[in-house]
């Protein structure tokens, strides 16, 4: 594919990729401007007490879209989503141990599966890169630091659990702008719920709960955004008989446009 | 005027009292909800050349509006509004130095003279009070710590000089809250300007240029807002042969409502 049909590819485009297997890797810089998202499978069973759980959570778990039981459709997250084919890769979790890392989801579907998409900080950080501001993270090409903190989710029946947050650093005027362009998208994640001092939330910057370590320099400031893999971390806590997740940076990229989130 | 009356009070009632004489102390919490003004006169002369550094500089100078020459009316601001009897209390300057402190403009008025009201941080620290958030110098009853940054204004003609800023302390949480409030008033300063490492923008907290100083406690975070004290340095500096400003406190209380600046 060529650089001027790539930046017109839409989500429908990315998940045809990924439903005939021409698309294995990540999906981060795929059909720019498209909200991606997390994905979580449960059965049925848990269902309502997650659902509860991500709208008493909503900052680290935006919850885009969930579906009816067995339906592999988000009619309003995309035109004719199957989730079972159309993201590139999945991971399989069983009694809360992964037990396969799948490219096709159809052999293991099953009629009480429900699927929930969660924003995603691709999603700000489109935003925040197109007003100028550079993470250190991209520029290098590694995952994004993220922290497990002190700070306790709202509890909805068996789910509970601290919450995870990423970090991202910037110099005090870019962290004012950041916190303003990131307060514009609630849906996916919203403002920081931190800057500066990690240890107010239980974070030393040296142990990370996930992605690779970032250097602050002596003019930045850390900030820090709830982080989508609350739900995942408190998922596999709570070790379900059953679940499904996407692997980490391969995303359900969707019809919807980042643009449209913002609030005002 | 007892406390139910006082509530009521609108911007023309304060001005009303402050024209005949029954008002002689800060404007500080009169009229709650008005918008109050910082006020600067200056000689005709000078004024293209402040109007364009407001202009250029609207986080410390937000103009509001500037009157005709001569003319002690701001139709803008509030109906039949006198510039030379309705705030409590005036400076009188010459060739950069105050030389009397007044309640009444009308033996000194000139017909070359423009008035220029400037945005005050009254009505940045209402929204910010509504929302809950305790500022520690208007608990303490004590001015904001201002200080002097290594920030320059741009310059226009004779007017330059560096960037006042006044600082209020806020826990992380709180401090994110404050920048999204705060970034809804543009017309009133706006979002802070800095937040936390003071050094980088050459502030020591110890030496104040206005105000009383603040403790920072353990688990706050210094933020600074550009500062109407601005335009007082920056004119002093300029050391026009005559200036009038507003006394400390003393501002002119219009009809404008704080909650129309919110820009959405």
């Amino acid at each position: 594919m060529d650089h001027a049909s790539s930046l017109r590819e839409t989500g429908w485009d990315v998940r045809q990729r990924a439903r005939r297997g021409a698309l294995r890797g990540v999906t981060q810089g795929l059909a720019p401007g498209h909200v991606q998202a997390n994905l979580a499978i449960l059965p049925r069973e848990y269902a309502a007490d997650f659902q509860r759980f991500c709208a008493l959570n909503p900052r680290p778990c935006p919850l885009l879209a969930s579906s009816e039981p067995g339906d592999p459709a988000l009619p309003t997250l995309g035109r004719d989503i199957d989730i079972r084919t159309d993201l590139p890769r999945y991971r399989i979790w069983k009694d809360g141990e992964m037990v396969a890392e799948v490219e096709d989801l159809r052999e293991h579907w099953r009629e009480d599966l429900v699927s929930f998409l969660l924003g995603c900080s691709h999603s700000f950080e489109e935003a925040l890169a197109a007003d100028g501001l550079e993470m250190r993270h991209i520029a290098n090409n590694t995952p994004v630091p993220v922290y497990r903190t002190n700070i306790a989710c709202t509890p909805s029946g068996r789910f509970q659990g601290p919450m995870a947050v990423s970090m991202r650093a910037f110099r005090p005027a870019e962290a004012i702008r950041a916190i303003q362009i990131t307060s514009r998208f609630p849906a996916v994640h919203g403002a920081p719920v931190h800057i500066g001092k990690p240890e107010l939330i239980g974070v030393d910057l040296d142990k990370l709960l996930a992605g690779q370590p970032l250097t602050l320099m002596p003019d930045e400031l850390p900030l820090f955004w709830a982080c989508g893999v609350t739900p995942q971390t408190v998922v596999a806590a709570c070790r379900p008989s059953f679940c499904i997740t996407h692997a980490p940076g391969h995303m359900l990229v969707t019809d919807l446009l980042n643009s449209r989130l913002a609030v005002f």
